[in-house]
């Protein structure tokens, strides 16, 4: 009944372009947007919606490569879709997609977003935009922000702590890398009352793609290659969404040691938290606590590792987070990493789990 | 008075080969021998050595690459030394040199190094044989000791540290590279009381030539490229150097979280800690504490780096520490960054700073 | 016996184990078995198999990893696959499976594939031993073949080439990696009579994962990490495979200079062929001869690129193979550069594509 | 005059700089100057400079770092060097030196060197200005020359080629990094006559520095790292030298096939040409020919290497080039491999070579 409903939005509807690879049983596509197609995001934004069976991408948009055809702009997905790059032009563009993915600068979704909302659209967006629920906060990290109304609206799209607002929400504020890492990873000690709350120290280190497309001497081959070293060690902006949701987690507020470092790899995250235990709380609690958790997660693995982490290879280009567990005896602490592909879980991977619960698909379709 | 044997052996001098780029001026060279010289640390310790002024390198034992020459087994020294690697046979090697250089695996410096020092001879140990002065510790880490004796009368070869001891010693133990960054960071702080010693957290990654030249699976450049994990995440030998240390400069029993990570480069380390400050130390504290410490090492610098931490880049082939503090006022926390080169500083730069020190040769000799 | 009930389970068909994510619409699925499943070629093959909408994964073999799952030997496929690893143990095994993929070392499959296909099996061998026709060639780079009579029955499964015969064919012998990107990129040129066969001269550089698993000190990451050389310069085996099918397309005998060096990158093949043309036949004519034989081709992509060669990122995770030319007015040589995945279309994508040919599925199925 | 005014001062010695670490014995240091400190041919020519026993660094220039030390601008040369970089002001700067290196984008030094010429300077210029001799081919790979009177009397800096002219010079043109691979690879074979010149097929593959320290995307980590391509195939200007300087050797116009590669590695160059033997010549009369070319060159090794090329790595941080010869037997071509480090013989420490026969010094100093 909805396929045929589907089916004849589609018969009548000749602006819709299909790609050809695409089975015809397949009807009720909804129709998606990228705004900001020719970043790290956008491109793997196309990548995995270019293989979802009940999407169609019909809009894509860039400003640096309008224009160009997707196989140019990103020579990897050349036979994969055949559309060309746009300027963005909203007015005109808003009827063309059911739902948009905003993988554009800071501050922009902020703008475009409500616009698209008051259409009756869907927006998943990948910036900061709406990410901070706490204006102050928010102003602190980022400066003002020229739309609040909505960010009451939005649902922060960490599927696993917020599933049942993503599927009833228009609105998602898809999740920092580092946020994401860092939440998963600490999410059960927290909310289970395992940890002193003001002894969290993370270290964390992310591949380059983290930091956008954007050239720059500081991400120049020369500088990075054979290099490592700590950036924003104090002030990464994506602490303080961590410490929102860890913070919603405890029931009180929580602050973090973060300090994110820059590997020589193009994509993975790799947060490790040390942690006190509170009293009484041994490490069988965190495994039991950590397990249970997780253990209906589609793409949260705890894993038994003896005498090592995850690597961040385990999940390159998978939307997993991989999470161990280690008690370090000697010093009273936990260990708890965690593992995942910043442009996949981190950014796109999730940005696509989030439609597939706002438009009640499968939660890992195309993510497997 | 084996010193005296072997100055009167140097003054009769025709024995003495010497390389034809060596300047005439400096003839009464200390002759060394490595043994071990065809692993990551031997190699640099003949790329250093052979461009030493007042030594001439006369011995080099391999049992892996015995018979071939210096250019043979490292390329890119061709040119730089014309040694023809040995069998090791101590018996009759013993006064081939004055002073040896054991890059042995861990355990047999302790065999050969007595034998050594017996006949007189100077040794510079860079395995982790004679590190550790508590022997049930030792035990712990390493197993048996077979020269407990030994272990008092080393000296334990961090420079900055123990400078007046290394001078007069006979038996230096080289630290570890992971050790030489720990202890140099957070030595100051621990020194001059300005933290709570059981909140010293530190998170370090290292170059893959820190593992040693013995090929495995899990060095194998497909497993470590694009790459980033922890190993041994609570149960690093070199922590146990470290709470030494610290120990020693604290006045009391110190124990450290301590978690290494597995980098994509060659070579670096970056050793990156957390610490609580004592009440009523201020961040200035710290800031004096390290510029006092450090001000007339020749090679540790405390740089002042704005949101962000020295670069492995910038000590890559250099015998310097880079230090740099942060103040992380949110979380109450300062983090102290150290990055050196786990080849040199961390090894076998090290070694020639004792060696320098123990001979009576300007420290920064052939080092900078 | 095992073999025969897993036999009557899939005629009885409902019981078929099939992942959950998989739709219920293709009920028929193919089974296949991985006979060497552990290395990279094995992993690569799981990747793609699993997302595959016709076929079953139902036999995974391996003699380093038998009786752990999947996900603990290859973390990146942790959620994709529930299969255990197996001992190899063809007996009771061959009824497993309908089609099997042989993974193995040269050599073992000359023993394997004869059993396989007399029980009337489809076989798709990735290593060399049915590869070569010309059984004295064969002899020269590979030493004796202990199965000659099912050489002459195998089929060379370079789709662009064998198309027909592969669609028939019971034993396809999957292409060199190094082999594919030069016959690709040679092929219409040498088959359309546009240069002098005795000038072709290639150079070609593939990641380290081209060389296999198993650890080495040549494969160790200290030793290829900012490294390049040149490798076999004069007696590639993968040569042969080349100027068969050259010979075969020119209609005569064909030599080759091929050097093929190590790109200190995980994976990705360019060969970068110069060639003289052949009197009054100009770059037009090479432009035109390819982009007529590729035209139709679903992996293959000639594209016109200003003054650089397709990068292996373009095809990195990718089935396809990029060629460009070049014209060289000033020494008067045309160049041509091809692409490639050395795991994907050098080995397990061209793997699946001969599969999907072998059994009448489309032939882009999973590889797209 | 000029020169003798800077006698004079050092003459007398008391005002000449000097940095801690250096002897008082060497007392007569030529003051040297490097136009253009910041990029990193400036850093090397800084780095074997500052461990240089007759020279002195008196002055540094840049534009972009101006008023920064050495420390910040490279913080691997920190307790290296205590000079901060000045912005270039020629007027006033010209007595500060003796020699000055010109490091700067091409073009500049056209206008700048016969300036420091006419004060009787000598001039090492890193730049293409003054490296083709034949005007009408400069300006159809550069431009218009400004300053072409000075062309015929630069002397192009191939020491193993023009060491006589060298000495006697007052302006040398460093030769680019690719052109002194490739000449000093294919030199013996062209100029003994065991080439046919119309044969010359070279592959090279650069490291990323090779390209200079500016940024730009292509020069970005994530679009480099883990990838491989050729560029500017048909039309790299350094083929031109290489041409002029194979023609010189032969006797007669020689053009060559060149396509470089960028390979994801910071430093290093590997030219593999592949020649046709003129008639009569064998694979012996290479081997003899090189041999006797470079027997007493102090920095080119010609190596037997069995079944492989030198590595890059093997010639990394050094001035030598490695060179090594393969007969292909079945395809008749020969194969010359020569690997050097763009950075050092490919650039800075070539310039100082030429600085120290310019000034007879040792030809081997503060390069071993």
């Amino acid at each position: 009944m909805a396929g045929k409903r589907a089916l004849k939005r589609v018969q009548k509807g000749p602006s819709v372009r299909r790609t050809a690879s695409k089975s015809a049983s397949s009807d009720r596509r909804l129709r998606v947007a990228i705004l900001g197609a020719s970043g790290y995001t956008g491109l793997e934004l196309i990548r995995i919606l270019s293989r979802h069976p009940r999407v169609e991408i019909t809009l894509l948009t860039s400003e640096q490569e309008s224009g160009r055809s997707v196989g140019e702009v990103h020579p990897s997905l050349v036979g994969r879709c055949p559309l060309v790059l746009e300027h963005l032009d909203l007015l005109r563009q808003t009827e063309r997609a059911d739902l948009f993915f905003l993988a554009l600068p800071n501050g922009q979704a902020m703008q475009l977003a409500p616009r698209l909302l008051v259409e009756g659209k869907k927006v998943v967006d990948l910036s900061s935009d709406f990410r901070i629920q706490d204006l102050a906060r928010f102003r602190k990290y980022y400066g003002n922000h020229s739309a609040p109304e909505w960010v009451r609206k939005a649902v922060y799209g960490l599927c696993e702590l917020h599933r049942a607002e993503i599927m009833k929400a228009s609105l998602v504020a898809n999740p920092g890398c580092y946020a994401t890492a860092v939440t998963l990873g600490l999410g059960p000690a927290v909310k289970y009352g395992l940890v002193e709350t003001d002894s969290l120290s993370v270290f964390a280190a992310s591949g380059v793609s983290g930091a956008g497309r954007r050239a720059g001497e500081d991400k120049s081959f020369v500088q990075v290659n054979e290099g490592f070293h700590a950036y924003n060690p104090v002030s990464h902006r994506h602490r303080a969404e961590a410490e929102q949701e860890l913070g919603g987690l405890a029931g009180r507020s929580v602050r973090l040691s973060f300090i994110p470092h820059l590997l020589p790899v193009t994509r993975g995250i790799l947060a490790t938290a040390t942690v006190c235990p509170s009293p009484k709380k041994s490490f069988v609690d965190f495994v039991s606590a950590y397990e249970q958790s997780y253990r209906a997660e589609p793409f949260v693995r705890v894993r038994a590792i003896q005498n090592a982490s995850p690597d961040i290879l385990d999940v390159q280009g998978t939307n997993f987070c991989h999470i161990s567990l280690q008690e370090d005896a000697e010093s009273g602490r936990v260990v708890i990493f965690s593992a995942l592909d910043n442009l996949v879980k981190g950014a796109s991977g999730q940005a696509v789990q989030n439609m597939n619960l706002m438009c009640g698909f499968p939660e890992t379709l195309a993510l497997l």
